[in-house]
């Protein structure tokens, strides 16, 4: 898997109960991943000869990001290296222009959109779909990052000179954003879970409801088509995250993600088969687990570094919130990607399962919180425990790289 | 965590979504967990360098089995090292002799027994409890090796020359085994999962019924209160699997694991908190999570080497054998250790989950007999479909120690 971030740490999770070896590439051994992992491969994504060393010997390659030229996964398959998914699927995640074309070949659901070389191109567009307009680089963003919200011709023209052509994009009346995901395999089965409402805060990703509550029968249902018809298009080998826009109308589609997504953290409790597994069961061309959820309801909330990853923080410690954490809400299930903590940084997530989604999502809202910001939440007040200090010092939760004192020969005793 | 077993590979899956670092204490770089993890220290376990090796730095000290000298533990302790469970309450799980004591003492249930040194003490207590009576060597025994039934005096008489003192038992006229399963916090929580039927074959466990099926209300919480009464009295911290014999009377106490056992492995999907995310907490005295069941009924079977793993097998592939399993039971789970397949070895194990335990438990079973020994079971015939062979080569399921290529310098990029 090339990235060592918290996608290869939890497919490595799903990789161990499959007696799967997952060889990470990361760029450096404190990486999410490569610390947690026995196989790691250091170098850069950019690099082919790193590439190449991390698929040598390999069943698959396969990514937990989307940012390796293509080029390089042309060269890897001509060498023989299966890679999954193949470039020519990969570019759609990639290049949102590229994405945009293939829709619209498609006829599949999508904002209206041009291509957007100079400010004329952009005015000529407003003029016909109403300012403000958004612009996106076609390239590089995520996390809201490369998403512009433009006035006039001015900000237009400033972009444009800093990030050369973008895609212009008619803002959209969205009531909220959905995700449907999809996992295909080389043999062409595809498998669904319910689609779910994500909670963007600044663009980034903050809480995943599932399913997406008061969606109809009919709306999901043409989601969860319409991205095995994408998947299917595009030749995904893998998982597939769908973006959507919910609009008045119907669906339309926002971005593409082919790897495991933010949105399906929650089905590592909330469904019989975790998107980390599935991933693997279709880039090694095994059949599809069931993706039937395991209760009514499941809500996953980021963990983002807040007030309490700031320097002068001077609340309780990491450790003590996660005590208050699992005191209070025995239930609540805690991932941490070992990542050293920084504001705004995806640390980790929790997932609470139950009946209601409005009793669910405060609990694991409130758990985010309490973990991220030290505040108890007043949409879920608790009494905070009295916190009985430990006898003992506990790890400090933040990269460990583990301490090479033995090296690795095979046969030693 | 001393040992480098299957018990060590699942206890680090737990680790890492606590953001915890396990470092485990393998013979063999190709043992189940050091193919998965990222810090390994190579060792015997009976060697106290290896054991200050693996102790170094870390915050706290335990196991995948019993089978650490208390001499060693007793000194790493001294020298300032945490040891969960400490030496005191382990000895409980490694000497019978001591177990039996220690529960008389406490007045708990158990078989009649007596310290056997010569032939006539064997005789002495068969005269009162009558023949065949059971023969234990107290130490070193697991999956029935080291329990004799026996008959006569003679019998009794090879086996003291061979072992030395034995433990003389009462042949329990039983109805079934159970387990139930604690765990407890140095802060003193406690956790008591569902109690459990456990089935052997040949002494060795080969289902986990959860919940024990038919239990009534009463005797499931008296063995509930027994274990956490052993937990407390003992001063265990971590897991405690309390071995039980049901009889017409209650229940007796056959033997302790303080550790995660495979009576709990149901608990990775049967339950809201797996035994081994338990454990961590435990021994790191964090609170400990819910023990709620996710499902009425969950169904664990052991994969045995079986005939599909002698020299001459000519049947499906393992690789096949998955791909029936997973395209027929899409919702069982395949737990995997990488080990190298050898008849009646323990390679993995499947759990089921639904609300019907005949159902569930009939479909775990057929999983896997089929991936053991290649056979569908007359239990729960399947159509077995026609194999696709996958357009490529598979991963052996086996051991596969990662290849050092890339040395782990921190800092090199």
């Amino acid at each position: 898997m090339v990235g060592g971030g918290q996608l290869a740490r939890m497919t490595h999770q799903a990789a161990i109960a499959l007696g799967q070896t997952l060889r990470v590439l990361a760029t450096d051994p404190s990486d999410s991943a490569a610390m947690a992992t026995a196989d790691v491969v250091l170098g850069d994504h950019r690099d082919p000869e790193a590439l190449a060393r991390v698929a040598d010997g390999a069943t698959v390659l396969t990514f937990d990001h989307e940012h390796v030229p293509t080029e390089h996964l042309h060269a890897l398959e001509r060498a023989g290296h299966r890679v999954a998914p193949g470039p020519d699927a990969l570019v759609h995640a990639q290049d949102k222009l590229v994405l945009r074309r293939a829709l619209a070949d498609a006829g599949e659901p999508q904002p209206v959109w041009a291509r957007a070389e100079t400010p004329d191109d952009v005015v000529a567009f407003a003029a016909e779909h109403r300012w403000p307009v958004i612009l996106k680089t076609p390239r590089g963003g995520y996390d809201g990052k490369g998403v512009f919200v433009v006035h006039n011709r001015e900000e237009a023209q400033t972009l444009l000179e800093r990030h050369g052509v973008l895609l212009v994009e008619e803002r959209v009346d969205l009531r909220r954003e959905l995700s449907a995901q999809v996992a295909r395999s080389p043999y062409g089965q595809v498998a669904v879970w319910p689609v779910v409402e994500t909670v963007q805060i600044g663009g980034v990703c903050a809480e995943v409801l599932a399913p997406a509550p008061g969606l109809s029968e009919e709306l999901s249902s043409a989601a969860q088509q319409l991205a095995v018809r994408i998947a299917d298009r595009l030749g995904v080998v893998g998982m597939l995250a769908v973006e959507l826009f919910e609009t008045g109308d119907g669906v339309l589609v926002n971005e593409l993600a082919m790897r495991p997504h933010n949105s399906g953290h929650w089905t590592i409790e909330g469904a019989r088969t975790s998107q980390f597994e599935q991933h693997l069961r279709a880039v090694l061309d095994y059949p599809l687990g069931s993706t039937a959820m395991t209760a009514p309801v499941a809500v996953m909330a980021n963990v983002l570094g807040g007030a309490a990853a700031a320097d002068d923080w001077d609340g309780p410690g990491l450790d003590e919130r996660v005590h208050h954490l699992m005191a209070h809400w025995p239930d609540v299930k805690l991932h941490w990607y070992g990542k050293g903590q920084r504001p705004g940084r995806k640390l980790g997530h929790v997932t609470a399962l139950g009946d209601d989604v409005t009793e669910v999502r405060a609990r694991a809202v409130a758990a985010a919180r309490y973990l991220a910001d030290g505040v108890v939440d007043p949409r879920y007040a608790f009494e905070k425990p009295a916190f009985e200090k430990p006898a003992f010092e506990k790890p400090a939760f933040e990269n460990q790289p583990p301490t090479p004192t033995t090296p690795r020969e095979p046969g030693h005793e």
